[in-house]
């Protein structure tokens, strides 16, 4: 492997999140070129590579973690295979991003880690918010002092439904809107707020619009407490309409600041005739639509890619961690469990057993 | 006194809140005119009645309630006055409005209750957001289907402080922003879903910009669950800074809708010199504010006082209530309680023995 | 004619506007009430006075004007009725509400300011946009120094097309969009800036989206020129797509603030099914949408028309008269003439032989 | 030279353009690099020098321009100096990126355009809202239908001032705020529509909030008819506060779209202490702003430069040239002469004898 010129790239998965992190790559190349992708269906990871100009296909990512030159892996793939892509691709010498949430449970989360430790390889988790340019600039004043001690974060992500099938199931998800965007609240509250201690975690979940598909909650509201007294409070949802909602809220004892990443952003747009892409998740760009533009470099995706190969050649410290990760993944199951529950649930939250997040809010009395 | 004409209504108080009842049956004065004022502060009545050409003025509101042809009181008075007065009142053969929250216990809501049932006058509980246009056309809307099945339902108020002293005060006013603003929210949810039962509560709160001025909390954070499964998520601050907010949302398994009451109305406006109001507790009228215009009527205030004047006339029926206020009282009840334990609380909720809610938060175990 | 009590009121027309009216006076009823509706087409009037309950229907307005008790009429006709309606008028006696524009030529408005001074009845314009809510508080924070010396007001009315057919007819109407909604802008200016002399008019117009329709214009730019050095920058379209659009911006050397009637005062909606009514002119209630609330107080005609009324009763001076619907009228055809020429029309501008204000754009040279 | 690898950049002037471009230059490397700058002023090169880590400094273009390895220098100096620089630029064989408005005069412009031709150099006019992310998107959506026809293009920039002294002065910048920000709406209007031929001009201008510091117009309207039949309609500002400002409107026979660059962009946040940095000419980050992030990409210009680099090497043809920067010139030109002749002006016009724009505005019968 090389030391020095473009970190070399392979990407597992061809769906939604694959297309986004090549693209991403191609906006920002200074620093990495992805060279290969894999994913088992035949037509679809060629089909990436078409588009992007990959060069090297595979159908089994074990292939292609044999290519000596290849640095860095990003996992794109249901969240049950996160913790042993990870190994495989670790034990292969190779660095890491992980697509969030981490993994399924905490043990998962601690393997991931220390494999990556013992193989000395980094473990980065994907967390693209901590690289949005306009959270960034929130936290930027926050961190000036704009609005004194931020005693509240919000974080909120809605949209009307997941990008791909295996999300509605649940052994392959292990939740659900909880667990697909809930992760972003939760890693985006803590890292604004400089990483404090969280105490304890309240839920509220429900199954309003999706019962047909899914197990899985398709609301959520979840409360966080942390230490230094400050409070976060995270909203998902699968069931909204009109197009993807990203948004963040900082309140502080001395100001106020509301980040709004789709319709706070957009060019508010009639059309009769209706024309070729509006945001994610919008059902049709006819009539009054939102649309989007750069979406990728306003979620920070292109920045956040170029990050992490800039930590594989040293340049920078990792600003997601697989601790970060880790953190994320007790909080959905302490969430889980509060919603099975009605209560908030203290932390640290070690449950023994647990299979998938989900069931504790299934089977709450099932944690030992 | 008269079975026709226009309504004679005299105001308890000479606060915020009763120049606003003052100033809105002036707006629509077709139903009601106001002839007397009550408050004991010598020179503040005498404001009042000057600025509004009010005629009687009175030192103690029982005076005022000998006089034989006022036949409605508004009382706008601290919290923990509110049972005494509405008795008084209805001794008195006359027609009552009570501002909100209705009373300090469940106990005293039901003899308020009572001794107007008993005494055959009107117990009307001034919950103004029952009445305020733009939530009205969101009601409107989803009454209509647009939609579909509503699951969640926000409601927000949010400003810098209390108007007045006794706000701070927890023996005069029973808790802080969640008594004084979360009861808002509590009838708002509960009327937009068209009254399904509570089944739960859960509150956070703090006490996190006011600590030197009051025990009481100066955020919360309030989530219902409804019988009909539907959510409710309600939000308010005495902390929030650049003006008071106010705000609805809307989720439905077909739409969603936001009502923003103030910086959704308001006209952008940037100023060097400064002018006349922007609007309720804005700290400046220079730099950049968000001036509100006709805010009484923006609220439905004027239409609300004529619409409880139209009820005395017997042209319609009340549509706030003592029973309605007794349920925000219970869920207020409930909120502190959870807030206190960090559980969620089932309704009903009964707890003996309180004297002030947020002793519910402050010693939940006391609750027998 | 009574001296005291409501003021009884006959409506010429049956369509948009005249049910603004009866609506409009139904809002606020303190002042006056619709006794009469006039209007040939047989079954209209019926309508309308079925939906207001008003208590008589004429087909012919003149027999309306025969009715003793009647004290004040509002014209809401095609705009070449307006002076041979405003002159039977006061003859009969009556009080003149006249919509907008006043007439089709200066020589016209003229003859109505005559008759109706003659005859002792006020000739009342009604120019709404002095009564809007939101502009009235523009105003008022402009006349408090809020942005030092106004030297730019803008105003803009857009939509897809006019209400009712004889708008296309140029015969009828005397020009498209500008006649139409250009007068609003024209009278906002002046009156916003305290009716200081008008200097000059340049227009720019074009039939853009309805040439199958009308020889009309349907989008026009308009700059006046006022003496005291500000510019008013006046748009109007009859060729704007999801919804009516009704916005002032106003400029000063230290301050600036944005008005919007319409998407600024709306509920954010978007909805699958639809519902009942969004805004004027809206193409759909499906997907998003604007929905505006209360809309006749919040363009202020409940106001407007109460005012009218309390003119009648010597209680107010008419805000909004005769001359200054002579001074829109001298400003509609220089717009006209100057669209014709390319250049600035100078003020005092009184052209000979106008037939209709369009000729001025069509021939600019037949001008005297 | 090479004619591979990064473009080696040399920067002219210290000031607020200059730098941007070593600030856009930095944020996407890929192509290009700065690798000298050059200003007069002891000092100031000097310390632009040391911010973005340029290795050589000089204090006389013209000793820059013998650097052999430079291939590209890009102007950020007054208006009055664009045409000598540019040839002496091109006779040292590098290509020329000048900031806009082009020239002067429009025999200045064509000397530019014909000695870049006669040395083969490329002369790339800076016009950056030709790859504005929010206008591309824009105008990609009308590309593709979405509008119909578009009949109508509006384009504002209004602030409180200009950045640097010169502008003030007449000589040097040869026109006030339409000359100064006028050129972005003409280009963008022209570019927009697809380069048709614009028929006429008609602008109208004053000076109403900096009489004291210049003889320049600080407020202008300006509008455009095109061939196609469409109206451009371009207004800009020097005496607008509040913050920096930049729109476009699309207006469509089937749709409209709205793209507001800065409070459309920006997080609203209130702030009592205030924060490091809210927007361009923002008077203070107190109170209510409304920050924005990441200004030079939300503008276009690292994409624009990139761009340019990318044209020197032969992998892209120049989106905006120095035949667009003529025509803008002669827009401008014939803007001054409709604001002093108050008549709309033809094009093609090549008015003989022009020292400097803004004497057609203030004596427009000196034109032959």
């Amino acid at each position: 492997m090389a030391a020095s010129g473009k970190v070399k790239v392979g990407i597992i998965g061809s769906g939604f999140e694959a297309d986004i992190h090549a693209a991403s790559f191609k906006i920002l190349p200074e620093e990495a070129e992805v060279v290969a992708v894999a994913s088992p269906t035949h037509g679809h990871p060629e089909a990436l590579a078409g588009k992007y100009g990959i060069q090297r296909v595979f159908h089994d990512y074990r292939e292609m973690l044999k290519e000596k030159d290849i640095e860095m892996i990003t996992i794109n793939a249901p969240n049950s295979l996160h913790c042993a892509m990870t190994r495989d691709i670790a034990l292969a010498g190779k660095h890491v991003i992980c697509e969030k949430p981490l993994a399924m449970t905490i043990e998962e989360a601690d393997e991931m880690i220390d494999v990556c430790k013992k193989q000395g390889v980094l473990l980065m988790y994907a967390e693209e918010l901590l690289f949005t340019p306009k959270y960034l600039k929130a936290k930027e004043m926050a961190d000036q002092g704009a609005f004194g001690k931020v005693y509240l974060v919000k974080q909120s992500e809605k949209h009307s439904g997941p990008h791909a099938a295996w999300f509605w199931d649940m052994d392959k998800s292990g939740g659900g809107v909880f667990m697909d965007m809930g992760c972003h609240g939760i890693a985006f509250c803590y890292w604004f707020l400089g990483r404090p201690k969280i105490k304890s975690v309240y839920c509220q979940m429900g199954t309003y619009a999706h019962a047909d598909k899914t197990k899985g909650e398709d609301n959520s509201i979840c409360i966080l407490e942390f230490e230094n007294g400050a409070v976060g409070l995270i909203e998902d949802s699968w069931a909204k309409h009109g197009g993807m909602d990203d948004t963040a809220e900082i309140y502080g004892t001395e100001g106020v600041s509301y980040a709004d990443l789709h319709m706070g952003n957009a060019l508010p747009t009639f059309s009769g005739p209706g024309y070729g892409y509006a945001v994610e998740k919008a059902p049709s760009t006819q009539g009054w639509t939102y649309p989007v533009f750069e979406e990728h470099w306003n979620y920070g995706l292109p920045q956040e890619l170029r990050h992490f190969a800039r930590c594989v050649r040293g340049k920078e410290i990792p600003r997601s961690t697989g601790e970060d990760g880790r953190l994320v993944q007790e909080v959905l199951l302490a969430g889980y469990q509060s919603a099975g529950t009605g209560r908030k649930v203290e932390l640290p939250f070690r449950p023994k057993g647990v299979k998938k997040p989900i069931d504790l809010w299934w089977n709450p009395a099932a944690v030992r």
